[in-house]
């Protein structure tokens, strides 16, 4: 596992179109301003992402359409996890035939409590499927919302079982303790902070970067605090990670998607980033007006748009 | 409402074919045999018919199988609810086409705490998407598996709204001060338990009826549960739950779609049943012979196969 990734990647929001569709040529340009401005790559078509709310079809056509728009396969870490494992090897398939970078996979996710043998059958039905050297797994750890934890004893069963494929993990359960746990227990593979709070502190731990919402209007502060650990400049690294953390806290008192959205229709002036598909909702006029505010007591703001 | 449901529902299982795919044909036998004992009706495409393991395409399939063997519409409350509203439409358009008595409708159940706001625009949606009048909406509540419960304050908004089209519920919360207060509060809406144990006390209190996993071996059972309550017979409705209680409490002292596949098999000799797509597996063979075990010691046998 030579060919993991790392660094500061963003969990691309989705920027609709005027049917309520993803619009892939605007979640394009939203990809390219983020890799000139402090991302490492991006984890398209997560949760911050909406990708659950969009049918497979449409997900593809989002692929294909960064893929036509000449967002680089390499910095790819598209979310491709469904319900349903037909539709996770579609994705997963169409990702590596981009070339992605990696592919975040959640399990399944409707039954709960199905144990470590229904996970192990899962992923490996999956990754069997697709039968593709390229194909690089992201395994997804978000319990509060898929209601299905990845244990540490699951991931030592499929890194046994398929050594060049099952790379990492996305760990968004908050739970440091966790990822350090997981990082420290398998060398090399690839361990991602769903928090920008804990992204410093898992980096000090030997973690290989963050996948996280707020990098979609941040990604310069969290690149501050890679380019600093990677320096070795603790003292600076420290700084920008206060920083990061002071903006995280202040976005994430809302609804994350929904107010990240309404930053990015504020700092690009394009109010068609509001868009969100139920059953998320659009923040409430007082709520963006307090979030904005909150945000330049910080003395935060977007880099500027293309 | 004067066109609701009522009575006895199995929660279908999906006999899957070789390929590991619904196989319709199988699942229409079995769906004609349920006809024969006991069931009023058949939410098919639901928890325990795994439909959240199957892409929209295969559930589709299903659905126009079903209609092809000739498995009456009106019998059928397929669930429909998936993550993405377009798959809920396409589904349940399908399944008004079909003539379908009602649908069963989980609220998109991958963001968590989505409020009462999201939930609503997110079933307004799929009903005004569909604006079709035969479309009858029960819509699911089952918290521990969908992680987003379905409070009453959300059925009165719907049921101001779309009063001709949202229906009723299925509650397999468990909780039945939750389906009676339900039942009370809006007249007319016809409540069914998830639960066969609670299937009785509900009826009591002016609940509709039933949806169980149990009622697809156990559906006879039920059955004398419907009749006696109908006939105000509360000696003999007492003795056919009892008797119904103690089957459903030696089935889901396992996995129940798995347990409930494993008594289909030995009871129709025919073990095919036996295949479950991950992540649900099926049973060891210990933990069948126990079940079985258990079901003769109550002297509980399937009725005759076709």
């Amino acid at each position: 596992m030579t060919d993991t990734l790392n660094g500061v990647f963003a969990a691309v929001l989705t920027r609709l179109g005027a049917d309520g569709a993803p619009d892939a040529s605007a979640t394009a340009r939203h990809c390219r301003w983020l890799l000139e401005n402090g991302c490492d790559g991006l984890s398209v078509l997560g949760t911050t992402g909406e990708a659950n709310s969009f049918t497979v079809d449409e997900r593809l056509a989002l692929l294909d359409g960064l893929a036509e728009a000449g967002i680089p396969g390499e910095t790819l870490m598209p979310g491709v996890g469904c319900c349903a494992l037909p539709d996770t090897i579609t994705l997963a398939r169409r990702a590596a035939e981009h070339g992605a970078g990696g592919v975040l996979m959640l399990p399944p996710f409707y039954y709960k409590n199905v144990g470590d043998d229904g996970l192990f059958a899962a992923f490996s039905e999956v990754i069997e499927a697709i039968g593709d050297d390229r194909l690089r797994v992201y395994v997804y750890h978000f319990p509060q919302m898929s209601g299905v934890p990845l244990p540490a004893s699951l991931i030592e069963r499929l890194l046994a079982r398929y050594p060049g494929t099952v790379a990492g993990m996305k760990d968004s359960s908050g739970d440091l303790d966790n990822m350090v746990t997981v990082a420290r227990a398998f060398p090399g593979f690839a361990v991602f902070s769903g928090s920008d709070e804990l992204f410093w502190p898992l980096l000090q731990a030997g973690g290989a970067g963050c996948i996280t919402a707020v990098s979609n209007v941040a990604a310069p502060l969290a690149h501050e605090v890679w380019t600093a650990h990677r320096r070795g400049d603790v003292a600076a690294a420290d700084l920008a990670h206060d920083k990061l953390s002071a903006v995280r806290r202040a976005i994430a008192a809302y609804p994350l998607a929904a107010a990240l959205k309404a930053v990015m229709a504020r700092g690009s002036g394009d109010t068609d980033w509001l868009r969100i598909r139920p059953p998320l909702m659009p923040l409430s006029d007082a709520d963006v007006g307090a979030l904005l505010n909150a945000l330049d007591g910080l003395g935060f703001a977007l880099p500027p748009q293309p």
